[in-house]
């Protein structure tokens, strides 16, 4: 009788969570994609209910046990890895007092709710009202984990999105960025001062623009029997790996925000499309960590997507569609494709100033956890970094400004990073791919990425958790995490 | 401190029922709706373990206890009532051994399953060997309940659909129905014969026909912030009273079977959107039964949407829409959806016909769960009653015949009455209706249906399951549910 070793009870438990989990992201999919607004207290009631039975099922003394007992098992490689990610779930969700977790939610609630007119009406004092209360709670929260865990309480809220990464490796990470970014982004932009460029102009019907979206997914490999593609405010990948759910959103006069949201988003999907089938409902089985899963979405719309080869590739299916226009040219569609902009908006940003987004945030950030500043340092903070990197004043034009992002209202702290970790891996593995195949270039110019997605398939998405983050990129590419693949990807494709 | 008392234990629990309903809704309407294929095995492990904690939760012996302890309390009308529902709720719960409740899920997922193919392909033999174990496992489910409650068998299962309704209460009002609607069916079938109609010819764009279902669904009062139409296989209403999510299926040559589909499912819709909000996540707020619910429906459906000054108001859409053709004209748009066709297929039956074919189910299923029948004996005499109501025979024809509905695949046992009853019901509330506003007819007449809404909002929306049904008809139409109104309602409109 082996039925119920403390291993099984463990898999059984962790597999009703993962059922539960489905429950609840498909009504977060139809929250956000399909839900008439009438809906949504009830929604958030049956979502808030789930999440303590989640919670108390996870917390349970008996999984803390089991865990203990597992250890001593006879486990195979996986079945090792499962427990470990199933201690990271455990220890995360067993650290907090629930008093904390419920004054966390509803502090982020009320900060994120009021935040949505407050940033129109570009309230800082009222915002920094609410946001005090929420660093307040979220340094708490880092403390208990930091005290747990050891390192600093910012890298205890960090290692909740990338575990493995620590602030001093990120500034590291980040120091060299800095020595070169600024430099590549001015010549960049001087650059392309040079170039004329026709505008494709609207209108674009939105149910054209939905097929094209369509087949830029059938072209790039989405699973249709396995997954959907619908409309919501902000573009997102949900659902459950057997029924990836992604959406985009469509304006009229600009063809390319909701395709190349597609595209993107088809790059989240087909990671969670691809995860390790036998161990779908295990956390061994579950993605490895934002920032991986931001490599791929990246992957897919910067290292492939907007690529010369592959936008050439793609134009005759827009010229079939809305007609062979100068916009659709060869030369103007790749080079509106690759425009760099420095602007005040991060979600608007090119991939050569994103970065500069990210840095900034992460360093206010970072600061405000660990008390090295408070929420009122935050708008003169984010001012001068702004005028260093981008030579951009947002004084007084909060709503532009710090108040433009829906992360740090609901005590998202530690996640902004992931944006620029995801570009450095997604350019890391593009160099790694294109080492080892050596047609890939004329495979992309002909249309056929099969190679590449094989590539992937084996070395990132088939592994789910199994191996920590570090294992996965040495293995993929044969070193660690750095900048260089970066930053020869950006010199290679804006100067 | 009152906060603890039996009655608050079972609300609280019953609320979380309902939350956990509210998730099992929307993964349900999801499922038919919007799920591509792929999702489906992981969907229904997921349903199928909520299903399992909700029993879990329902029959926990606690729920039992805090039942027999309320009874002692102090409640007011509301809550005596609400309380009777949970006690219903939890006695048909809890009566049932949990293998009995596995066993028949199982066998009815698998007499659905396989029915699937073997209907097409006329396999009456296959289904009957996977049938006779639904029975088996149905009748052991029926004994027990008889056991507890009295009554026979047949009267146990009917119950769980229709509070109140008796077999030998069913026989009586069915025995009226027999002794006129024979004659009555084909006097309107010999009446028609003299009539020439003018079919409306397709194509009609889906789109176009999705844009005429949401205006009638506005004419009729749906609640937008408050629900969805969208597609499925076959039509339906779900979701929750906040959230009702409605479906019709589309055919580009057929207009009004999506149309009619649209004003059915409202009427259902608008029942849960008019269900008391007070109470919405007990059991006192839901739905008084499945025909009160399809008296709504049909109510929608039938006695308004199919009537000559319904469709007076709706004509002028069409038109807008499709054309002013000779196929829509007055007299030809009103008859053609007011023919009576004595068919094969319960769904594509018309009003007159369609009770034969609910009457058909019922005396066969009441014989088959009560042992007087075994499934061998089904299909002659389907073919015998068929011959005998409608005059078509279905010998051999068993895909048009005993294997056309879904209902006894997973042993739904009970559930053909309703439909019947709903038409009564609905016959029986339009004629109270019109005797309380004198100025009905002209209303309808004029598209102003304010009146007839808040009519049936005041007298059956509102009061969920507050009353009985008996209590629930008696008030709104003063006296007991009987066939009187639904032989006017058919002999003013064919005869």
């Amino acid at each position: 009788m082996t039925e119920n070793t403390p291993y099984q009870q463990l898999t059984r438990t962790f597999q009703r969570l993962s059922r539960f989990s489905h429950l609840a992201a498909i009504a977060g999919w139809d929250m956000f994609a399909m839900m008439p607004p009438g809906g949504s207290v009830a929604r958030g009631e049956a979502l808030a209910e789930l999440g303590v039975l989640q919670h108390q099922i996870l917390t349970d003394k008996k999984v803390g046990q089991w865990l203990q007992e597992a250890r001593q098992q006879d486990l195979n490689d996986v079945e090792q890895a499962n427990l470990r990610e199933m201690q990271r779930q455990y220890d995360q969700a067993a650290l907090l007092p629930e008093s904390l977790v419920e004054a966390k939610s509803l502090a982020g609630s009320r900060c994120e709710h009021a935040w949505r007119s407050q940033r129109p009406a570009n309230d800082w004092t009222g915002f920094a009202d609410n946001l005090r209360e929420v660093v307040r709670l979220s340094r708490q929260e880092a403390q208990i984990r930091a005290d747990a865990r050891g390192g600093s309480r910012y890298d205890a809220l960090l290692d909740i999105f990338e575990p493995d990464m620590t602030s001093a490796r990120l500034d590291s990470l980040f120091a060299d960025l800095k020595s070169w970014l600024p430099s590549l982004l001015s010549q960049a932009v001087e650059k392309q001062a040079k170039q004329t460029l026709i505008a494709p102009q609207g209108p674009f019907p939105i149910a054209e623009q939905r097929e094209l979206g369509l087949q830029a997914m059938r072209i790039l490999g989405f699973d249709f029997d396995g997954g959907r593609l619908d409309i919501s405010a902000h573009p997102f990948c949900g659902g459950v790996p057997q029924d990836v759910r992604i959406t985009t959103r469509y304006n009229e006069n600009d063809l390319l925000s909701a395709l190349f949201g597609v595209i993107h988003e088809t790059g989240h999907a087909r990671y969670e499309q691809n995860l390790p089938r036998p161990w779908v409902d295990q956390p061994v089985g579950l993605a490895r960590s934002t920032a991986i899963h931001e490599s791929q979405s990246l992957f897919f719309e910067m290292q492939l997507g907007r690529s010369e080869r592959f936008l050439n590739r793609l134009l005759p299916a827009v010229r079939e569609r809305f007609g062979d226009r100068p916009a659709f040219s060869q030369d103007n569609f790749v080079a509106w494709n690759q425009q760099v902009k420095p602007g005040f908006i991060r979600v608007d940003a090119d991939e050569v100033s994103y970065p500069a987004h990210v840095i900034l945030r992460y360093e206010i950030e970072r600061a405000l956890i660990d008390g090295e500043i408070e929420v009122d340092d935050i708008p003169s903070l984010w001012d001068e970094k702004m005028q260093h990197w981008l030579g951009l004043s947002t004084t007084g034009n909060y709503r532009d400004g710090c108040m433009q992002d829906i992360h740090w209202t609901d005590g998202g702290f530690g996640y902004f990073p992931s944006y620029t970790l995801g570009a450095m891996y997604a350019a890391q593995l593009m160099a790694a791919a294109r080492r080892a195949l050596p047609t890939l270039d004329r495979d992309i110019e002909e249309g056929d990425f099969s190679a590449l997605f094989d590539w992937l398939r084996q070395n990132i998405w088939q592994h789910g958790s199994r191996f920590t983050t570090s294992q996965l990129i040495q293995q993929a590419t044969g070193e660690d995490l750095n900048s260089r693949y970066f930053r020869e990807h950006l010199t290679t494709r804006y100067l």
